[in-house]
């Protein structure tokens, strides 16, 4: 029998459709549909679905449809529920909200940054650290035209885009479109679109009016630079100034290959339609890494044994179904170069092993030759499911690009872009691990949030969490405070440590598992007496006993994950 | 009797005039002059000196005017020279070299960029980490008209510029003036430069066309964000973003103040002459703290004591001297609040003892009411004396806004920014605390930038320099490089290591010297035997011995400043 539950998350109520049902002689609660976030909402939507499963001769095409908006529903809740939390926390919210905001502009707060500073450090440690002669360097946004002339954005970085006659509002043809059911709208070319919105008279969405011809429009925003107005554009990627960093580079490094630049800034993208959190962006992050090599030596990486039994998780573009290749096969049958094999595999390592994300949420896409880049010879990209945005989503790529922005650059400039390496006169190829930074943020929020009994958290690992852990005295008093104060100081010389003396344990220990905090450290009687403390870990609720001299080796150490929570101190039961 | 000197500066010559004194019964050689880059040069200009310096009725007003220009020379050749390793050794270059650059837009190499993160890690821990309630937070370069309006930006941002009507090329009025021996046409008013240009029958300089009025030009780069255009600007301080951002972290922190949020980030001003290396930049870094506080409280501090008697290097505008005065002085007898003095306090902190700036070389200047903001009630900048840039320049500032900026932003937006605290209903004032990070970088290079006997190097503090320390094989050698292996990668968790295992031992020392590494560490037949390693200090090409098993713990310590290099192992001679 199907009841109606409300639960309580962060003052906001949802109500939910359960069912109690026996699975292998055990009662089980199972949650069949969400119904809003107001009780006569919920009830109405209860009854529409009570008497709908009576009915035994729905069809199965209606069934299919409702189960599609629920899931919808389910997925809008989840949304709320993270953006709500991290607005109320500090995590992230919109900027200039005073102003009613605009979309596509997001700010971190004090929580958000720490995680995504903690996200990049970690990036610096495993994908910039993945080579002795990989290097982070930091350049500008603003670029002179010529370098989007020889990189092909002038050209190529176009979505289209139709206007009204009328009222002369503009916006995305072919999201204009999908939402007009025509599938796969994102593929017609601009001329096709123009003829589908003349043959189904398509008009205006906010006046009615008559449409334009669909035409180009160009994602980056243009600057005009100095007295003379010299053109120059907000680079829409990162990779662009690693390019034309690359002689000098090589030559500070004493000219070696592979040579890798690895640049975490903004990138900047005039989206028409921004939408899917921090999906589409107009002022955003990548942490790129360019790694120039030389192309002979394409399919080989010294390293390569260290990687050849590790089964890559893809997705082919001919192929439905996610596969579990080894890189030793896919590069004998799939002709996949190993040096594109050895880095595939520690993108896919950084994922599984470092930001902990289910094996089974992660994929590897290739994309077919109309979707990725004319440039890109060989392109996956790095794909999470999200429950928040209904699917497997883009984050990163490994891309080859092969020498075309070398040789555009050289091309444009009129500048020798060759170096001499290993007996002879070579343009490298490069490699690129594209990441967008605000996209694994994201990421984070979603995969790790989770609702138990006493509310929500996040389950991040704790070398991610914004705070690390969390000492409080338990007991009021100066001696307690001064105790809980002396441990926080000297954690804090490695880690970020919230104090905290006010409010109830309790309060304290659901505000910090809410952002995230992966241990909790309080101070009580015994520890003025016996010079000990209590660790409380997040994710179990289980306490331990651990002397206060030995704190911070066990801290490094649970925080690396280099032992067992049950096993760095005596148990503990309060 | 003076005598020509030729010193090779990497791979680049120099001449110098230098002459042999006794002084204290000890010969001194000391430089007299800077005579350029050619032996022929140097050889007129020598001649041309000692002439000079025979003929005593030269008139002191030449001889005045010929130090300058020998001032500028040497300013000249000591930029050179950082300029000529910072960009061959990959600290940093002009960004676009292959499309002739442009001004005022710099990339930072692998060793800038490392060096530029030292100081941001410094600036966290030493001035975000001033207070419990201090945080950092990340958001948007592209921010809405209104705020600028709000800001005051839009009308105030200008620079004075004159078009030739001719050929219709722009430039700066007031900088034209100054060229044209106009003394402090800065201050001059717009109208006032136009009545200049006339009376003085100025022409263009480029094509001596006739010039046009002085009109003001906003220094904002505009944006027009989405089909529809909406005006944007790119930030020209990261401040307006933390006053954005104040409402949502107020309440995210749990409602107390003082409450500071700080940004490090991009920021961009359209400067019509970019100049004076990265002191003029048209996109820049910023690293700023608004600590929002209540006004009712400015004087007062909670550790007062900590800094009472603290004497702070200051220059009233009222003043031509440097005085050293104490806190608890500037309090009762010059009317400065407490609030104010206590960051005032920490911050030449940061510089004197954190940064290790020579006390000599670093002064707060207070800016008089016409040259200061008209919103800063309270304004020092600080500044250092740098010899590239031939006097004291400003690398910061210590603003009082008052409640300028909030109380703009509530105006403009309709919004009620005012917090409840204390029992009451304030609109908080600010106190800010704004660096520029490049120009923090320059200064760096120029401090530490010293020639001795072997060569150039960056005598940077330990925290600073981008590389911790250089880890050599000193005999070739499968066993060698073994154990020196092991020892740079247990030491790469936590500092930047650099390991080397080609070259003589010499140029590998002269390498790491030139770069500024604090320590290089060799390995050598006894480190196979006894297990130890030598260590030698660059300041001092000292050298000491170490156990491996210890050598963690001493290179912490070391970096830390925590023992002295003599004190840290075993002296020893090779």
């Amino acid at each position: 029998m199907a009841f109606i539950v409300k639960k309580n998350i962060h003052d906001k109520e949802y109500y939910y459709l359960n069912e109690n049902k026996r699975v292998d002689g055990k009662v089980r609660t199972k949650t069949l549909a969400y119904l809003g976030k107001t009780k006569k909402g919920a009830e109405k939507k209860a009854k529409e679905i009570k008497s709908g499963k009576k009915d035994n001769k729905m069809k199965s095409e209606a069934k299919a449809k409702e189960k599609k908006e629920e899931k919808a529903i389910k997925v809008g809740s989840k949304i709320d529920e993270i953006t709500s939390i991290s607005s109320k926390r500090g995590f992230f919210f919109q900027t200039a909200n005073i102003y009613g905001g605009k979309a596509g502009f997001f700010t971190y707060g004090h929580l958000g940054k720490t995680l995504k500073s903690n996200w990049e450090e970690l990036w610096r440690k495993n994908i910039v650290g993945l080579d002795e002669n990989f290097y982070e360097i930091q350049s500008n946004s603003i670029l002179p035209e010529a370098v989007f002339k020889a990189s092909g954005h002038i050209e190529n970085f176009n979505d289209p885009m139709t206007e009204c006659k009328k009222c002369h509002f503009r916006f995305r043809a072919d999201q204009f479109l999908e939402d007009n059911k025509i599938e796969n709208a994102e593929s017609l070319s601009i001329e096709q679109m123009t003829a589908v919105i003349k043959e189904k008279n398509l008009k205006c969405p906010k006046c009615k009016g008559e449409l334009s011809e669909v035409r180009q429009f160009n994602m980056m925003f243009p600057i005009h630079v100095g007295f003379n107005e010299e053109k120059a554009y907000l680079s829409p990627e990162t990779a662009q100034a690693a390019y034309l960093a690359f002689k000098e580079e090589f030559s500070a490094t004493r000219g070696k290959l592979p040579l890798g630049l690895a640049i975490i800034d903004k990138a900047y993208r005039n989206e028409i339609s921004p939408r899917q959190m921090f999906f589409r962006l107009r002022e955003f992050s990548q942490a790129e890494l360019q790694i120039f090599f030389d192309k002979d030596k394409i399919n080989e990486h010294p390293k390569w044994n260290q990687v050849q039994k590790n089964k890559l998780r893809i997705k082919f573009s001919t192929s439905k179904e996610i596969q579990e290749i080894s890189c030793s096969e896919l590069n004998t049958q799939h002709k996949i170069p190993k040096f594109y094999l050895y880095y595939a595999s520690k993108v896919q390592d950084f994922y599984l092993k470092i930001l902990n994300v289910p094996k089974d949420k992660f994929r590897f896409r290739e994309l077919n030759e109309i979707e990725r880049a004319f440039y890109n010879k060989i392109h996956f990209d790095v794909e999470i499911m999200l429950d928040t945005l209904g699917g497997f989503k883009e984050v990163a790529g490994v891309h080859y690009r092969t020498d075309h922005d070398l040789s555009g650059h050289s091309k444009v400039s009129g500048k020798n872009l060759e170096v001499f390496y290993d007996g002879k006169k070579i343009l490298p190829h490069v490699l690129e691990l594209s990441f967008g930074v605000d996209r694994n943020i994201w990421t984070l929020l979603d995969i790790f949030y989770s609702v138990g009994k006493e509310g929500s958290m996040f389950l991040f690992p704790p070398a991610l969490s914004p705070i690390t852990a969390a000492v409080f005295p338990i007991i009021k008093g100066r001696k307690f405070e001064k105790i809980s104060e002396k441990v926080a100081n000297d954690l804090k010389k490695e880690h970020c440590i919230l104090y905290d003396k006010t409010g109830s344990i309790g309060r304290r220990y659901a505000r910090n598992d809410e952002i995230g905090t992966p241990f909790c450290i309080t101070i009580d009687e015994d520890s003025v007496k016996k010079k000990d403390v209590t660790i409380r870990e997040r994710n179990t609720g289980k306490q331990i006993r651990v002397k206060i001299e030995d704190l911070e080796i066990i801290m490094k150490k649970l925080i690396n994950s280099e032992i067992k929570f049950g096993k760095a101190g005596k148990p503990f039961n309060f």
